[in-house]
């Protein structure tokens, strides 16, 4: 945590800042760990969490009371009412927190992620895209986070492979994959997914419905769950019953895709050049690969013309595809670049 | 829907405004239909979405291109690069569609949910509270989405009646519950819950975790799904076995405050009062209850001296409980306010 705290604390420094005020979650769960509860949407007691890192001290959260028991054991916080019996201020609240944490500072931070009614309390520099770029360098216990929720990712793909069978609809197939993911996280996590079967496979995927899978299917399973505020990724593409000739060409080209790509991945590679190399001869109307980390979509973004250049200890996840009228195929793995090319995450089947 | 943009738009000509700004989700889900994500978290893709409803035309949302598919038939939007293969800047996209959305109105609308980047390009006066008032008042189609939502509510209730049997853990008894609502509601949705078993119901809950049932556990189900844009809610409490006598006995007071509370809910009663009615006799640290519709807790709120005089058409979830040492019982159903009384939407069994 010491190491991108610093990381932060130079770009800051870089910008004449005398700190950082981070506003994004991903970036607040990136400097001091603390996990923002997303799934209920905007709350009714609080504003999105803030933290405040400087070089004098420890990080300054500026969350709610309710927030208390879960803040990180070397971090402070300046705390707000939350949900109460009591009239609700949470602006209010957050803005006297919010002064007594930033206390006059100039801070680099994150505007677009800041309420316009904290404005007036605060002397800051955007430093959105320098933070962004630091974040996609991940420290070695964030490899280890990584790992944790992509294993999660492995337990979801083993759980849709075992039941992708005729006559189960695609929710029916998802209620028991997010199970299982949450069975071994031991309790709730967020988990975003494309689940579709048959002819939505043609159009990349989309979200689970009533739909029940018939021999012949094609079905693309992509999960994203978040652990300990770490986003996993990973896609296989199942057949229902045995595979037509047809899936097994477009998934041949997918996997030796997906296989070119990983083997050229290691420092120095600009993103938008591995984009070329894995993106020839497919026509996918989607990014090739994506950084993942507290955010599930982050640098280096591996797209054409990507100009990030590849750094030890980056995270990405690479999903080429292959979309016709017969139904769609896409794999992904997720990989961390190393000093000499790249170590896989991901342990998931990709077969057919 | 027409009803209730004409009570924001009397706000807006209260403050002086020639409109509304919804900046809060809820309130763009309010005032036209669009229901957004949010259990991705904050997208790198887009901002959250704005709604613009003047006299003189028909809501404009400013969203990026990827919600383009839900946008509702009677709204027009203003649009934004979403999720794409370029170059990322939802910010300065969200800028461009806004200015072109609002062309220099005043609007009221509501600051703490409007990113400070966007400021520059506004010209706004605070409604939030009014609006917030406003949104309490559910129009007739408003009432038809909050009992579909209850009716989810009924299904995960009765879900979680059937397997709470001693050897199953509160994760897995969740998946069930959440698979059965998801089926029901054909796809995938948004739950907020408490499931929480043994100890923990004295403490008033939590989220599931790997805790095993036995025989003489209580069971807190208090389930809060999102369907169409609207939240549901409703709470049982479960025993594991035969109730014990002083779980009963519990259940049997909670039982009684909050059949008080419903008999006394009718136009005019103010908020306070209806809080100490239920509350008489009772010690549970939280509130009596709350108003629910495209958030899961708004006006009016059943607090200790809450001003809200109750009016026809308002929805509330009443929620009373006992916890002590041995374990918590809640209670909660959602009815609406009508001429003569309410109307009780939850069709769950209250039984322990």
């Amino acid at each position: 945590m010491r190491a991108r705290r610093e990381r932060a604390l130079a770009v800051a420094q870089r910008l004449g800042a005398d700190g950082v005020l981070a506003a994004d979650v991903s970036t607040v769960a990136w400097l001091t760990g603390f996990e923002t509860d997303i799934e209920s949407g905007p709350s009714p007691f609080a504003l999105p969490p803030l933290a405040v890192v400087t070089p004098d001290g420890p990080p300054l959260l500026v969350v709610s009371e309710d927030d208390a028991p879960r803040i990180p054991d070397d971090c402070r916080a300046c705390l707000y009412a939350g949900g109460t019996v009591e009239e609700l201020d949470p602006v209010g609240g957050a803005i006297r927190a919010l002064e007594l944490a930033t206390d006059g500072r100039m801070l680099a931070s994150e505007p677009s992620f800041l309420s316009t009614t904290l404005a007036s309390v605060l002397r800051i520099v955007d430093a959105t895209a320098e933070l962004r770029l630091v974040r996609a360098v991940k420290d070695p216990d964030e490899i280890d986070l990584l790992q944790a929720a992509v294993e999660l990712c492995d337990v979801g793909q083993a759980e849709a492979r075992a039941h992708v069978l005729p006559g189960i609809s695609e929710i029916e197939l998802w209620a028991r994959v997010r199970g299982a993911m949450e069975q071994a996280a031991g309790g709730r996590i967020p988990v975003l997914a494309d689940l579709a079967s048959g002819p939505r496979t043609a159009e990349t995927g989309g979200a689970p419905g009533l739909r029940v899978l018939t021999d012949g299917d094609l079905v693309i399973c992509d999960l994203v769950p978040r652990l300990q505020g770490y986003w996993g990724d990973s896609c296989a593409t199942l057949e229902v019953g045995e595979p037509a000739a047809s899936a097994r060409s477009k998934h041949r080209l997918v996997a030796d895709a997906l296989e070119r790509g990983i083997e050229a991945v290691r420092p120095g590679v600009v993103a938008g050049d591995l984009d070329q190399l894995v993106r020839a001869g497919l026509d996918y109307p989607h990014h090739t690969g994506h950084g993942l980390g507290t955010s599930w979509h982050e640098e280096p973004r591996v797209v054409p013309g990507g100009r990030t250049r590849l750094e030890p200890g980056m995270a990405l996840a690479l999903e080429p595809g292959v979309y016709d009228g017969d139904g769609g195929v896409r794999l992904e793995q997720v990989v961390v670049v190393t000093e000499g090319g790249c170590t896989i995450l991901s342990n998931h089947s990709l077969e057919l």
